[in-house]
């Protein structure tokens, strides 16, 4: 065989049910047509699982996935991808994060990590330099992400290992459950801490110590320097100097900032959340991702003063800040950095759950929520009935029982289907699509619902380099950069790093990592291919053309009187299927294209 | 001498200085030029007030007129109009109202009344079938407009009077103070209430029961059976059951609804300030005009309960509801019924009064004014702080004193300019004119400043008679409105009629009225040559094209991205101008325009 340059060559699959471990080589195949990371997890989850199964059922798989560029000295590969089944969409769900889960797992061993079954009682699973053992976590069940992982750490005696919990969101099978990566990153949307919790599955503790061999080690510290270079260049400046919250002004600015759940495009008190705000009140020092990357987006932030004082966070992100702030009609900084630890804490998705909130307090609003049903009022604006509400929502009390189904469950079971803001059950993202017409398609399209990470069409909208009300081109601008971070995720490189790390970056690098020279349109062919076994795993799920829709009030809700209407959707949509090979009625992917991917 | 048919065919001037009547014949040549009203009120301000006066000074005039239509048949023409140099704006001010004083002014001999000079104390003005008197009105000085009518009233023993009263805002100069017309209509804008009590005029009864000749009664009586026989059709029907509220939810739709001062065009809890909420919790009965008009568009609203029970007003209007309201993110119906019944027992304007509180509210929310500055919690969404605030400017007190000078003003003793809404001082009507480009247009050239009556070019654009955000054309559309409602303003009949009485109708009457047979051409030419004069008189006062502007919450303000920009302003002002036959550059009318229109 073949040694797999570039990749640790074997897959790890764990059975709770049965309490078994097994180890799998890495195919060729499969590295030729998927590359890693998502990929993998894709492939993986579309051969395993059979259609229409319950994702917190014991059929349902997890499986978390690092690419051939991770462990390499490449300071922006970095991260992980998590796939199953969301029980947030009944879609496939994906989520990507950070931390040393990335580089242990592979440097162990193993380039994937496969849950199956679900185990009776509450686990951890440690994997250390390739030995694999379940313990029990009954101990640590119940507590907080980062009590959870101190407990692990120091159980382990162990500082430096990578470790992933979940909190009680996950426990208590919240629907937007995340999955934290060493305390201050999430792997965040689409539920997946749920199905940890379903699985019983509290934590996993990661360290290993292989090197991994690499075709051309030069090639790849020469790259790897350039990259530290270029990171000095202007357009990383601003990311390090004021993280994703230096992007909140930029889109107030535009109008596209939403606010008071969807209501409104803008938000007067943007400058009381903005990351000027950060650097004078609370910032203390920026972080980068495993104290490596130098893009450095990550601030540490410690509320100084006042009733949140001490509270500590890297973050808030600016979607956290958009959720829990602007769209909650909250402006009170520091209340959104306790409310964002709390979500840490707790294990729920800062959008979700903050858009969840904000979808409530507009129930409440309107009256189709009372202070009886609530237990307190829930106002806009309130960060108090905020931190409550998240409480209620993680540990599934009173209204968070609803509430922890997610907006678009939550809406339906309330007759509020109107107020919730999300596509295929996913909340919506803080760019408001009604101004940003391509990324409305790119909400619609994108396989894990309302998504603004795989194809971040809202940078180029929002930065002016292409025109945002414009129909035309809308579909060709998302199916590329579907393809392109498609390939992103698989690699699996930060997508912060486009502008000094583009398609041939990507094959340099990949060819000195691996050996294996392909070509920028090769590459991007197998991003195509598996933004379709995407497309396929969601259409044996039920998904059609209808389904690529948007919100009501992003549809129809008159905001300034504009909105992205199902005219404008349906224009841009017909553009994107006819680039994508998909049946324009149906919306499936034709057989000349899957055969044309090798996906039949 | 001819007699002038239709026309009292005198002007009575009342010299408050000196304390002396004195009526003068109405000239054959005004009548054929300038037709009544809106004519009559600016040709005698521009040819007897010197430039650059301060309003509220012994040197400027009040003219009250009524038009050639007035005092017939015709139920339509139950109007006035009051014409000053406005202390709000500096510049030219009118408005118009309702009630019995149009009808029994020019009953009593006169079409026209012009105050001069100031009293030393406090006086009121009778005109009784002819006779003048002024009355010492230090008794009734200090009371409400409400008050102050009914001591009037009480005091004349006759029930059939027209009264115009101020209010304790009109005694305090409060630079947008109305002048009221029999308890509930007002002549609201521009502030013209103050110059009354800077003149020391607390009030005016009218009574007159002289027949209005007119060249052929026949006809008059038949077009004004056509009137009330076609106030039935559809196109009337809406506004007779909901009034002007009816168009707060369709502007809403639009998402044209001006909101928490402008910030937003969309107000979420729109159905609870609604014509249907009105419906169905406060409306008593409908309200004609002079108990004459077919229309019936005025609503008597009576507060069943709660806190406000009792509140009792004809009203509140769409601008009012929209500035009292959504502007100040009010939706307490009840309290929006408060606000406005103590606005028009203070004499304020409900708009101008509205929006400032509004800007108030923003500068509160902002930091730019605190709790110790205003005496207590301003927030938007507070009704309570609204009626509080209203007391406070009537009176000049506290922070009031400040407001009391408008947002114009106010906003520059803060310094918070660019939170101001106005277009020339005058605090903008409720219709957005980001997505609705004639409506900023009409704002911007409107001789009065940010004036929705002169053209009603919202008409067109909200019912989709036009593109809305289209510019071209705009120009045209604000100069032919312009030119026929200041026709309108000069009969005097009111503008609600237009789908019922149109251009042929207003020929015909004229005729049958005056025995003067004009063209439709010739009689908007009349309308032109006015409006031409208004410049001029601006122009006179420093107008020039920079004052034709939008604030910067229009022009600027990213509320959805969408703005009327100051290149789409020029595009159409460019178009405005040139039809208008003004200069380009200075905005000034061209002598060549000038001297076509009999203005050199």
């Amino acid at each position: 065989m073949i040694p797999l340059l570039g990749y640790a060559g074997r897959i790890l699959r764990v059975d709770l049910t049965r309490r078994v471990f097994k180890t799998e080589q890495l195919s060729e195949q499969l590295v030729k047509l998927y590359m890693g990371g998502n990929g993998f997890g894709v492939k993986i989850l579309y051969d395993e699982t059979p259609p229409r199964i319950d994702p917190l059922s014991v059929e349902n798989k997890l499986v978390f996935a690092t690419g051939p560029l991770c462990g390499t000295a490449l300071p922006i590969a970095v991260k992980f991808g998590v796939f199953s089944k969301s029980p947030l969409t009944g879609i496939l769900g994906e989520s990507y994060s950070s931390g040393f889960f990335s580089e242990y797992l592979k440097r162990s061993g193993y380039d994937v990590l496969i849950i199956e079954g679900r185990s009776e009682k509450p686990v951890f699973l440690k994997i250390i330099d390739g030995n694999v053992e379940l313990c029990d976590a009954s101990g640590i069940w119940g507590l907080t992400c980062w009590d959870a992982e101190d407990a692990v750490r120091s159980d382990l005696g162990e500082k430096r290992l990578g470790v992933l919990t979940i909190g009680p969101a996950g426990e208590n099978l919240v629907k937007f459950a995340c999955v934290t990566s060493d305390r201050y990153r999430q792997a965040g949307r689409c539920g997946l801490g749920a199905v940890m919790g379903a699985k019983k599955l509290k934590a996993i503790a990661v360290y290993g110590s292989d090197k991994i061999e690499v075709a051309d080690p030069e090639g790849v510290l020469s790259i790897a320097r350039e990259v530290v270079e270029r990171s000095k260049s202007a357009r990383i400046e601003h990311h390090r100097v004021y993280g994703t919250l230096g992007t909140l002004e930029i889109v107030n600015d535009q109008g596209a900032l939403p606010t008071r759940n969807w209501l409104y495009g803008f938000f007067e008190k943007a400058e009381n959340v903005s990351a000027e705000f950060m650097l004078k009140n609370t910032l203390v020092r920026d972080v980068g991702c495993l104290e490596r990357c130098p893009i450095k987006c990550g601030k540490y932030n410690v509320v100084r003063d006042g009733q949140f004082k001490g509270t500590a966070i890297v973050g808030p992100e600016y979607q956290s800040t958009y959720a829990l702030g602007p769209n909650c009609f909250i402006d009170d900084f520091k209340a959104i950095i306790k409310a964002n630890e709390l979500c840490d804490k707790l294990g729920i998705d800062t959008i979700s759950g903050g858009c969840t909130v904000a979808f409530a307090m507009e129930c409440f609003e309107r009256g189709i929520l009372s202070e009886e049903d609530v237990g307190f009022e829930l106002r806009f604006g309130d960060p108090e009935a905020l931190i409550k509400l998240l409480e209620l929502i993680a540990y599934r009390k009173g209204i968070g029982n609803i509430l922890a189904e997610g907006s678009k469950k939550a809406s339906e079971l309330l007759g509020a289907e109107a107020l919730a803001v999300h596509v295929k059950g996913l909340e919506c993202p803080g760019y408001d699509a009604r101004v940003l017409k391509g990324t409305a398609l790119q909400y619609a399209v994108s396989s894990r619902g309302a998504c603004h990470l795989r194809a971040r069409v809202q940078v180029p909208e929002l930065t002016g380099v292409v025109d945002r009300l414009e129909l035309k081109g809308k579909g060709r601008l998302v199916k590329d950069r579907e393809d392109l971070f498609t390939v992103f995720d698989s690699l699996i490189i930060c997508k912060f790093a486009l502008p000094i790390f583009d398609i041939s970056d990507i094959a340099r690098a990949y060819k000195y990592v691996t050996g294996y020279s392909l070509s920028e349109k090769e590459i991007l062919t197998i991003g195509e291919r598996i933004v379709n076994l995407e497309r396929l795993f969601n259409v044996r799920e039920g998904v059609s053309r209808e389904w690529d829709t948007l919100p009501k009030r992003i549809l129809f809700h008159p905001n300034q009187g504009i909105v992205t209407s199902k005219e404008e959707l349906n224009t841009m949509l017909n553009e994107y299927y006819k680039l994508r090979g998909w049946d324009l009625e149906t919306g499936k992917p034709t057989f000349e294209k899957l055969r044309r991917l090798n996906l039949l």
